[in-house]
């Protein structure tokens, strides 16, 4: 099974990349965690290029049609989601194979409320299949903890591998349900 | 008086640039319009180069800091800000020439709630001065006006001269209470 990790920060110690990095580390033979890396490189998002977006753009549109789910991880800024990863959502909109696409949201900051609830309802309006139970509060913020020191932690390497064993249940459970076909029995 | 005005999209036809477009054809001598036309140039936010973050920002940064007030006028994508509007408000959070800056905040359509509440919420976080008179609905979206017809429309002309005005207002009233005054009073 495949997650595409997607982080909101370009900043070179962010803790949500961390995160996502120590998920790579710890995922179960069964799970690669890829993490996604062109978000810092996509153009603002411009509905007139949908036709011609350039590399970048279609390399993330790759990843994302290849994963079977996918795992944000992203800062809030100024009581908003970042404009990094709402840039890559704007590009995402029309894409087809986003659709169903099974997600977990992770918030490394419980008390940052406004981006996580902003992320949930742009990915719902996105139609993607949001994993609650996957979908957990990780408060590492002010944890002062790196990649290293997440995966060799007691207390925080079992939460990041029963997120991803749940998101990898969540993928399960879709493709049992069969979004499509539902659609088709409406 | 100078405004500075802000599209979130970048799309060409875009009713939100259009309707500033329009307002800057439509000021009154004593308010000069500029359009700010950075936003598409801008990169992706990253915390770690804001000490060299290129001359795209600088030019951002130099306009917002120029003006006696900003506009904004910015699309719902998904439920959410556009990435684009977003990644300009990141770049100015810690940008303090923006602290206490009058803005104006456009809604072209008043169905979309999510991202007109978002980019309010942000703003007033990042202590700008929402001035409210002029922040208004403009159900521009579907009403097929280009810019020369908001120009000469009975309707939207009208409209659109008094929220600059309405702007200025802001801005003279917001002089005379001298917020920093008011801070150091505390």
């Amino acid at each position: 099974m495949q997650f595409l990790a997607l982080s909101g920060s370009l900043r070179r110690d962010s803790i949500n990349s961390a995160v996502l990095r120590a998920a790579k580390r710890l995922a179960p033979d069964t799970i690669d965690v890829q993490l996604c890396s062109v978000l810092g490189e996509l153009p603002l998002f411009n509905p007139d290029q949908l036709d011609n977006p350039g590399e970048a753009v279609r390399r993330l549109w790759y990843a994302v049609a290849q994963a079977d789910a996918l795992i944000f991880a992203s800062p809030e800024y100024a009581h908003g989601v970042t404009g990094t990863i709402k840039n890559a959502l704007d590009w995402l909109v029309s894409f087809e194979p986003f659709a169903f696409k099974p997600v977990a949201v992770i918030n490394t900051s419980p008390r940052a409320r406004h981006a996580d609830a902003a992320l949930r309802e742009t990915l719902t309006t996105m139609a993607a299949h949001l994993v609650e139970p996957a979908s957990v509060s990780l408060p590492l913020l002010g944890a002062h903890l790196d990649e290293d020191a997440m995966v060799s932690s007691a207390e925080w390497a079992p939460a990041i591998r029963s997120m991803l064993l749940a998101l990898s249940e969540g993928v399960e459970q879709a493709v049992g349900s069969d979004p499509e076909c539902a659609f088709q029995g409406l």
